[in-house]
């Protein structure tokens, strides 16, 4: 969890993996996209060959929304998979 | 390819796909991902729930580097994912 940094404007944690090659690149975007599946959400994601950057937003699109503890807990989790 | 556009500084074609839900922009992505493995190139991706915009740059990591016939043949292969 201390590797995400939280911003303002709208507010939303942020993180950046790298990977060795693009076949552990994949394996952790597969994984997430089963974690999104299981529980509903969808957080923006940038890639390329060896990295992802992933922008975790609050449930509520309001642009005023404030991170709750779910959206930590969803940052465990993607911590989790890598 | 009429879906690219070109743009500037450094060169490069940029593309919005808009799919109905999860499960079709996963598959779309899936087929992106072998594509990458089969001709060795690898965009950059962005998407989230129902999007995905990609970035094609020249081979070159050259910033002056101009787009090639072999860009917008790549271009192609990827609409035809679709």
């Amino acid at each position: 969890m201390d590797k995400w940094e939280q911003r303002k404007r709208p507010f939303r944690l942020e993180r950046r993996f790298e990977f060795e090659d693009y076949e552990s690149t994949r394996d952790f975007l597969d994984r997430l996209g089963e974690l999104s599946e299981r529980t509903k959400r969808f957080p923006d994601i940038s890639f390329g060959r060896n990295y992802v950057n992933l922008t975790l937003r609050p449930l509520s699109e309001d642009d005023e929304a404030l991170l709750e503890e779910g959206d930590f807990q969803f940052a465990s989790q993607i911590d989790e998979l890598v």
